[in-house]
């Protein structure tokens, strides 16, 4: 390590030469990365959310890749964007380095969050580094929208609305299982356990699906980071309604069924799918779908929105199950949540 | 510890009941805090910075009050803000809590955070709290001005142009010494041993002289976190200019002289101060004085803007010093630097 200004400019390199540092970020940036702050000017309302991961808590490097580390902070901090139906903007990152952690690794992370930035359209603005115990990283993002009243939060379903969930549910939960036992790869072909590996790993925000669902009237609106279950469990909270998910419903990542874990559990409490949960009036469903598929994906309807309180995923057979999620404080391995 | 929600609910009930959690920041917050991301809906160009502290980097909870983590961590992060001009706004905060904290001191920490952004008119809009093998805690702060041309970056100094300093500097180094080796005190009266542990342990940004300066036509500016000498010399790089410091001009913090310490190295290279620097053409350092006075602080001229690089510190004996600061990658205890 040659010291923290020359390890800071070695990274706002890495970000200038893939166009991400902010200088090419359009009119909205006025002062990028390397001041006391950044300076922007928003054109209309802006949606911010911060997220963090620390290793031993959300990440092993024995199993994630250092690139994939610094992509996935990033990613599913941008999630919490795509949840709000924002158009990505701007990303400010934290870094803890740990003094074990080699400079091409530090890299690599970096390499990580600025492949990302740049798939987005994401400008990286501003960022911290510091010395600590573990490798970790804290994202701010930042989402905008003409105005306060096209972003979609999690409160406003009602009675009768329809649930539906972008995309597929389960891989990300069975790619964790396949990174840390890796003898449960031998009952699937090859192609089917690298691509839960790499739901895992490399999650993709549904940003396009996201602004298309809000612009198709969509009423609430969660991202899938805690599982299926808890997050609508969430999104009853906050409308105070209740909500049902029919388990059989859900769409499962290629593979889940294959695994030799239990499909319907990875797919409702697996968590970090980073998929996007709506409630949908039924006469705007086909609309949504229809906008959905426009954005690169599905939409599949899995339950809706009752008179009541609370979340219960509820078989065929009438059997119900109560939501199960990650609560990151009292298990080691979690995602976060928001404060 | 009763679980994350729980836990949130309690740290978000807090900054409710002091009117800090955005409910009541007025009509720029849309949504506040609980859903995915914080709605805004910012009036012209905004000014955002991140701040990280750790426990055993940044401070350490034998001789720093959780209280104290806290508020310093917010205050930190506002003084960037200070130093562009802005006005404070939002707030986001990410903490990571190890186990071996109680729920008292996390509650204190959280109070902390609370006190000073009730203090500044900050709201707290959103955040993150996870398991972490140490406290650490990440700040994002958000300010505001009617268009970027009214802040202040720290490229601009201009040669002829004199360089002031806010209040006094030393404070902070002094009093982190006096922390980690109490016999020290014995040499200072009770009120100023008082004086310089609460500059270490409770700085105050130096938001309305910030404001004040950047209306006042300052050319450049930054905020005192690494020592005056390191921050005379980012001035310096930003604008492509030398920056002379004349050492027996820095105002020093009462008490400083008289701590057995060397006053001089505690002023030019402690740090942690966060005063500010600017750079001011001279026929305004008059009016500049004038405007910082009413917000409240002393504006003092410690040196000049010339042609040529770097920054030194000069005795007037004429003998040359050579900045001396924190970088936190190569030293135990440090404070933060931007990426």
């Amino acid at each position: 390590m040659n010291g923290e200004f020359d390890l800071i400019a070695r990274l706002r390199s890495l970000a200038e030469s893939e166009g991400v540092a902010g200088l090419a970020a359009g009119d909205r940036v006025a002062l990028a990365s390397g001041d006391d702050a950044a300076v922007t000017v928003p054109k209309g309302a802006t949606a911010t959310s911060v997220d963090a991961v620390v290793e031993g808590v959300h990440f092993d490097l024995a199993t994630a890749p250092p690139r994939a580390v610094g992509g996935k902070a990033i990613a599913s901090a941008l999630s919490d964007l795509a949840a709000m139906g924002a158009e990505p903007g701007e990303a400010y990152v934290i870094v803890g380095i740990p003094e074990d952690l080699t400079d091409d690794d530090l890299l690599e992370v970096g390499g990580g969050l600025v492949d990302v930035a740049r798939e987005y359209d994401v400008a990286i603005l501003g960022g911290d580094v510091t010395r600590a115990p573990v490798l970790w990283l804290g994202v701010t993002v930042v989402g905008h929208a003409g105005d306060a009243a096209e972003l979609v939060g999690r409160a406003g379903a009602q009675v009768g609305d329809a649930l539906a969930v972008t995309g597929t549910v389960g891989g990300a939960a069975a790619g964790l299982e396949l990174l840390e036992r890796p003898e449960l790869a031998e009952a699937l072909d090859d192609a089917s356990a690298a691509g839960l590996r790499r739901r895992q790993l490399e999650p993709s925000p549904r940003l396009a699906a996201g602004r298309a669902l809000a612009s198709s009237g969509v009423r609430a609106m969660i991202d899938v980071s805690d599982g299926v279950g808890a997050d609508a469990a969430h999104l009853a909270s906050a409308g105070g309604v209740r909500v049902e998910i029919v388990l059989e419903c859900l769409p499962l990542e290629p593979g889940v069924e294959r695994s030799g874990l239990d499909p319907l559990e990875l797919a409702a409490g697996g968590g970090e799918d980073y998929e996007l949960l709506a409630a949908i009036p039924p006469g705007r469903l086909d609309a949504a779908r229809d906008a959905v598929a426009t954005a690169g994906t599905t939409l599949t309807e899995i339950g809706r929105v009752l008179r009541g309180t609370g979340a219960v995923l509820r078989g065929k057979d009438g059997a119900e199950r109560s939501p199960q999620g990650f609560d990151q404080l009292g298990r080691s391995r979690a995602g976060s949540a928001r404060a």
